[in-house]
């Protein structure tokens, strides 16, 4: 694979799995003293356009982010339907999921991706964006997101 | 507990325990495009003074650290003397261990998170400073690691 792929090797955010995220955003703002930045959903399937593993999934999360210096620490809070925020909660429990890149060009560096090895876990589009997950456990021993912000 | 314990809300390091340090590093340093820093280890207990879960432990690890924007990214490879990496490691498999914040005044800090239902993991020193583990998965579900510099 070339390298540096995603362009980039500064983090931008890290992701945790929680339970009861309204619990563990108050347990943040009291320890670090900052702002309660409150929690939001994620886009409905029908704007999201959410696939997990190669099909359109209903999955929702509840997210709440905190600056941390130069990146966001977010807290995400996954419904039942299948996605790989359910899916990694079952299996590991509460902690962190990801650490997340901000990259151009979505479709080629996804692509480029799972030429190597490094499968597409699940996509979906926010206002103003698209994300994709990455397996990249096997050899970074963390899933990567991929985060594409439209121009203005 | 008064607020923003720590002085800080800055992601110094994020920590990620690996079986095999020469390889994640590798992968690393060919996914992102950079050097490979090496590794080395944590320094031998007459030093390092370690004390895991209040007792004095010959545990060493393995660390690498690679520079991501602002912070640092962190491979750890325990060996199998007791410590919260290696406890971590055969607990939840490779992956994230820790976030990482620089403060001061450990003493005064550690004791004041003991005393708040967030006790000490795991302590050491290292050549200029020292470190702590603090175990906030319960609120944070993330341990967290303070590090103290000395002054120059």
């Amino acid at each position: 694979m070339e390298k540096n792929v995603l362009g980039t090797h500064v983090i931008a955010q890290i992701g945790i799995l929680v339970r009861d995220i309204e619990k563990t955003c108050e347990a943040y703002a009291e320890f670090f003293g900052v702002e309660n930045p409150g929690w939001s959903f994620t886009a409905p399937v029908e704007m999201a356009r959410t696939e997990y593993r190669g099909e359109r999934s209903e999955a929702r999360a509840k997210l709440a982010f905190f600056k941390m210096g130069s990146l966001q620490l977010e807290l995400i809070e996954p419904d039942e339907h299948p996605s790989t925020w359910r899916e990694y909660l079952d299996e590991h429990g509460e902690g962190p999921h990801h650490i997340a890149f901000r990259i151009e060009g979505m479709k080629d560096k996804v692509m480029t991706l799972e030429l190597n090895q490094m499968p597409l876990l699940q996509k979906g589009e926010y206002t103003g964006g698209r994300y994709a997950y990455i397996d990249t456990l096997e050899s970074l021993k963390v899933i990567i997101e991929l985060l594409e912000n439209d121009k203005k």
